[in-house]
């Protein structure tokens, strides 16, 4: 069986190179209003969640980027009390993010509901936590829910995926100038900012734009094989709070997380850029 | 000709998982006593140097390896003379290590001739100090060299590739006590440990090892793209010098080497490890 059927899931991440992984079983594949939405059975990396032909989460890799989009802005502003996530339809984020005592809410807008009805049922340990009573969903587009809401926010992440498709919006600057008005005085933004290798342009312009709204300003890496060159980016803006300065070590550790990729150590490194990657920052 | 030559090489990294590149041209394919030796024109990574099938060097990310393979030591033991260089026959490693003035000599012991031969021709800013002076190339085995060898050297830079094929003794235990015989009292290794995501296995073992037989042993990352995972790790193991404690900021800063992924935040950070490296580390 497994020699006749013989399927390979390629990525392309530049128009010529990419990352291949061989298909085990198609689980389920649908036409959203916004998106193409495909659940594999991989071989090396467990469950695998495509949307709009991008892989988005794996079993196996998937707890890399959830760790550093949320407990980077969550352990330097240790009172956050309201989250907004945009995006993030699997769950992940939400996930981790309840896990610090201070949170009161946490609303997740996701524009695109098929996204959590799938990781509902084929993920369930990344959307573990859709039913906590401190987390609420709403289904609508995030750009307008933050251009038209009036509450504010102790922390934003913006859990996009690729400004293709239907988040393109969310990498530009308008968008971020809204969500500066909806963060308080002390609060942060943190955005998913792409590969330092692949996508060079995007982060030049993202980072320009961001510099001019917010005081502080960091890039921070994290090491994720299945996106594309294995190397992520994370915009961390903020009001008041830099992330090293103000990163609270006795907080993190009286949490006792478990995490697997963030520690304490990689806190602080992951904002010590290679030299190509700061220019990349620097240039705006 | 572009659609109709339409050639992919697909790297497997796992059996199940990899890293695929289009190919604009065949430059070089050849067979030595060795191994199956290919050079490749890609279109996202320049040329592409393939030893055994696995992509060793491609012209835009080599800078990162042989930064990272390099400087580390070479920042914290800041007046080595004597360098030995095992496998590294593109030149990149000791292209890099004679930017340290305090080098006297370098000698590098490659196995397979066919390797320095193809990269003086095809890839000539890696190996373009090949005709150095201070710099002596010998092809030979080498952990024999290792073995029946006397001189001292205040570095050794194991730069093997996979422990497949003829690089296999050098990821073994007695290769390692033999380099621990043939280095100063002073003196450090460096060797490439493969991917905290891949190579699990491998990395446990050999660092269980190394801690057998050197005082100072800790792992280090890179980010490399055209590497399985994109993660990569390297062994510095010493018999005195701490990695991030003799670090000499003022040396590198002097230096001004122009490097475009190593830098003084990197060689810190590089050594923080995410909590499933650091238990692969302490596992053994």
């Amino acid at each position: 069986m497994e020699d006749l059927w013989n399927i390979w899931l390629s990525e392309l991440h530049k128009k010529h190179t990419g990352f291949t992984l061989k298909i085990k079983k198609i689980i389920y594949s649908g036409q959203s209003d916004f998106q193409q939405v495909d659940v594999f059975e991989s071989y090396e990396f467990g469950r695998v969640l495509v949307l709009y032909g991008s892989i988005m989460i794996t079993e196996k890799d998937e707890f890399i980027y959830h760790e550093m989009i949320t407990h980077i802005p969550l352990c330097v502003h240790t009172k956050t009390k309201k989250v907004l996530v945009i995006g993030g339809g699997d769950g992940g984020a939400v996930r981790e993010i309840v896990k610090h005592p201070s949170i009161q809410k946490v609303t997740l807008v996701e524009i695109d509901k098929m996204v959590v009805d799938v990781c509902k049922e084929y993920f369930p340990q990344v959307s573990s936590e859709f039913d906590n009573p401190k987390v609420e969903v709403l289904y609508a587009d995030g750009a307008k829910f933050v251009y038209h809401g009036t509450e504010k926010y102790d922390l934003i992440v913006v859990d996009a995926s690729d400004p293709i498709g239907p988040a393109e919006v969310l990498f530009q600057k308008s968008f971020h100038e809204q969500i500066y008005d909806r963060l308080n005085d002390d609060g942060i933004l943190v955005a998913q900012s792409e590969s330092p290798f692949y996508h060079q342009e995007t982060i030049r312009k993202m980072y320009k734009n961001l510099k001019e709204i917010f005081p502080v300003v960091e890039l921070y890496l994290a090491s994720i094989p299945t996106y594309p060159s294995g190397l992520w980016s994370f915009a961390f803006c903020s009001k008041k709070y830099h992330p090293i300065r103000n990163f609270d070590r006795q907080y993190f550790a009286g949490l006792k997380l478990n995490t697997r990729y963030y520690n304490e150590d990689v806190h602080e490194a992951a904002f010590r850029l290679p030299t190509f990657v700061r220019r990349l920052v620097d240039a705006g």
